[in-house]
């Protein structure tokens, strides 16, 4: 039986399953001086262009922090929307590891504009303010909202303009992309991303995160960075296959594109149960949807899933790579029955 | 002439200045091991109880920092208000120094409730989210405004209720005894404050903080934390004294009340000139108030001050314990012919 | 071909393999709430008590870390041997993350004495210095030796009554319970460890280290400090169900048995070359040899490895889970070869 | 009566207190946009050439943790003594603040060497070793011995060479100027020194210390670096006008000759007393003698000093600015009498 709760509750893509298989032949040097390795940079190569460097390391929190390093010094900060991972969900470790105030702005649905960050530019020069050098904006937002290729643009302008340095977490990116229909790089290089956490769990593999820095001069010192932050992967191969098999293929995108599917046919099928609405736009992966807690209790007996927002309430659902519609249609059939009782 | 721009701007009080004099006798041993620190101490005892534990730091941003180390590991997180002198006006030195998270979450005229900290407690649990363990208020606000005893008894209540530390930043508590006529333990210990940070600097010292923990237990390793915070006071002898000079004596009351009354007839000189509006409540020793820009730029050829908030625009200004009614009265006239021109 | 220069150069066991497909399977709720890791931590229990608690981390640098975060705070300093993993091997990580001094001490082949940490404790109750508070034993140590019981039991009885906290380092320690053919809880928990980095990744798992806490109240804050340090697995079934496969059978202890001998039979063989020094005790699955460089040289266009010690020049050679003889034999042919020329 | 224990249990020097007294004048704007801090860089940049960059904090640890800010990433290593006081009596401020780690070379009365560091280099480029990027001196150093100019420039030049950044530790460097009769550019700017941490405190100021940058484009954030440190000082000017006093006068040579003479005096006293013997050079200030533990107790009935190393045992004797010759023959007598006990 499948889970609504997120798409890392899903397992580990066959194809995935298979490639580290096939990996596992002899012996291999560490710390990625291995050919699958090798390679695996060279498809992100493919994909981000022959200028862009790419890590990799264990999970999405270090790719942001570790991303995040690069960009900014402990007296500086980083701004981005209230509701970003690195500032909800990740206990602190951007503040622990880069030393960093992170400053929440405003936003809608987890998207942030050039708007919301100019007031914060008046503190620069003031030694007693956190100096703001870095934005960083989530494609798709952590409640499941996509930027447009123009608003990405506006922000990466912005950005430039005002000698800040923008990340982008891209824990979901595969899903913005089947979303947007554009390449990886339309989305990232081409609007003035500077470093990209290309996310990879949550989207079929089974552990591993890329780091993608755009420009030479970003990644000099990064091997040292991610050693001291016990992200260097010892038997990195194992990693590195899962990206070769991802990315130099079209897995990555096909998974995006069925669990897009997969959402919008469960808001469509939860959105008809009377006294279910969804509250917000369905643009991925994610479907939120506000319903009496008496019921939330009762479907959860079926279906682990997370409450968002206790007041209203609003709960979160998520579809995966292996999301079929078979899932969706018993998981309305429960909601129904937990709405009727 | 005097400055309006910071209470910091005033010098160092002649009580003071004599008293670091008379502490220039022959040798003392470093560190806090001489007479004028146990006296010092003794003396804070006088106003905090025998169960309190005072010690000396360098400045205000250290007392915040170190009394908050005592209060919370670097995965939890400190409640304040967005205005806070911890989440505005140090650089990041609490996340770097703690590793812990601010939450800065919406006052009135810098001063927060239980209800605008309570919501922040459902993430309690999750291991994704930093954990509130603190919170900060100031006393008075960075913008002038004071807590009523049963406004800080509230906030102590709910604290101790749901097991939160209460941290209190008195960088200017002398004026805000002055202004609510009760004693330092009536505003601190006895609402539920667990560390507070004892201001000196703002009202006359040459330089130092107290910070002054409420009840055994909280500063075990205190000397410890001091000293890797570059904290420690080799000479200490000369920032007991003035402590001993200040707090030993009616002296910060006096000088307290000194700089309220100097801002009550600022704040009434400035209101009666045609087009400049109080914007705050004049509780203690600031003065806010919005003008045309262009006035505030003649103004400030004659007296340096702060724009506090340049789109509205609102200015600050503050007295100090040395102001006397002909600076309010230069003041008023240069404000009136600033804004005549 | 295999290497011999290091143990994570080989692959993943079959068995662990195996165990990576059965988990596989449908959805699981994640960062450890699904019943491989309930399993895993059982089995663990099994080897260390009840009273134990395991946690999962990456990689050997966090397990350490982590570990270590449970015991001292950052005015306090773990005391090593100078050529411990911690202190050599992990880039500053210990002192970034811990904010902790690490004091590296005098050894024989990598092990250290209550003799050599006692001088240390001088300095206890001076702010000056970091207080030590705890102390890391890698067994078996980087230079492949072995602490007996009894050596360690003489550590754990120091620790207990210098109440210092003992950490061992045991990345390789199934090597070192296969050779005094002892319990994993004989070597840890029954001489005083307070907390063991129990190794995975270097005898056969894909990645994955585990934390074992001995007593109770020592992991209370574990979770937070581990999503913080950016080790919270988000699909832990997969770190986990390698634990299991590996300590819920003998499969820990037959690989360390088999990469010991072929240890033992490499050391014998390359002994037997003239010109060729084995230059300490092989007492698990490292061998240290010297020869003349040019040798080194000429042997490395055939095998990778590692020059330990290039003044003298001394040699690493380690042996693996699946090193086989046929494997020593060419090695030690090709050596025999590259002494000739 | 006058101790011998360290040169900061004097008191301020009369011609800094009056300093002092007539910097008390009026109002004066914060954190160093004030006259006296303009005088003292101008002064300073007297000493060190209008290329330098001098900035002022309160006390000798944060003056070396800040300095090497400059110098360091967190990934890098600090080079120095073992028993330089960044090293052992900061109780680990720099591994906190800096995340870097240290790693103690040996030495000779505290005295490095090019031979000691080079060693060290061979981890350059091996992402499990901390970089070394700077190296520390201390002059003189803490056992009271002086680097010749040759030796400083020996090691100025392989710091050059082998791209490493060089910090000097001069907290008594006006001893180290009156021992050696050279200028402070010559001991230290000439020498290739990058980054000094110029005393105050240990020679007749009341608070404070510089940290000199040497060249241009070192201290481009310092004044961020120094406010999240928690040592940007709000008075600024109290601070300054004491560099002012000391430096734009004869004042800091004089000390350093007085304590100086007054340490020979009391080693040739002191060495005189049968069963006491001078145990190191007296290049400067400091005097270390061994003598029995029970004369040690006895002595200490009467002046207050530290013991350094209690198995000699070995004590250690400190002069200052004040010591007189009375004050000597004091001490000499009190250390004869407890001889003869």
């Amino acid at each position: 039986m499948r889970s609504f709760a997120s798409d890392n509750n899903a397992g580990v893509h066959p194809q995935v399953m298979e490639a580290l298989q096939q990996a596992n032949e002899g012996h291999a040097v560490g710390y990625g001086a291995d050919v699958h390795t090798e390679r695996a940079v060279e498809v992100l190569k493919g994909h981000f262009g022959p200028q862009s460097e790419a890590h990799f390391v264990f999970l999405g929190t270090a790719a942001n922090v570790l991303g995040l390093a690069a960009l900014v010094r402990p007296y500086q900060s980083v701004i981005c929307a209230e509701t970003a991972h690195i500032n909800n969900d990740e206990c602190g470790a951007p503040e622990r590891f880069l030393g960093s105030k992170l400053v929440g702005v405003p936003h809608t649905d987890g998207k942030i504009t050039p708007e919301a960050i100019a007031p914060l530019l008046e503190s620069r020069g003031f030694e007693h303010h956190s100096q703001p050098a870095a934005v960083s904006v989530t494609q798709p937002t952590e409640l499941g909202a996509l930027y447009s290729l123009d608003e990405l643009k506006a922000i990466g302008e912005f950005c430039k303009q005002e000698n800040l340095r923008l990340h982008m977490d891209g824990a979901r990116i595969a899903n913005a992309a089947a979303a947007l229909d554009v390449s990886l790089a339309a989305m990232t290089r081409d609007v003035g991303v500077d470093v990209l956490s290309l996310g990879g769990g949550k989207n079929g593999l089974m552990y591993g995160e890329a780091i993608v820095f755009m420009r030479p001069g970003l990644d000099t010192d990064f091997r040292y960075v991610r050693k001291q932050a016990m992200q260097l992967v010892s038997k990195m191969r194992y990693l590195s296959v899962q990206f070769e098999a991802m990315f130099g293929t079209d897995l990555w995108i096909e998974n995006g594109q069925r669990a897009n599917a997969m959402a919008r046919l469960l808001a469509e099928k939860a959105g008809a149960v009377d006294g279910v609405e969804i509250t917000r736009p369905v643009e991925t992966n994610a479907v939120f949807a506000s319903m009496p807690m008496q019921a939330i209790e009762t479907l959860k007996q079926e279906f682990f899933f997370y409450v968002w927002e206790p007041t209203r309430p609003e709960v979160r659902w998520m579809t995966s790579f292996d999301t079929t519609e078979d899932d969706v249609e018993r998981f309305a059939a429960a909601l129904k029955r937990a709405m009727d009782t």
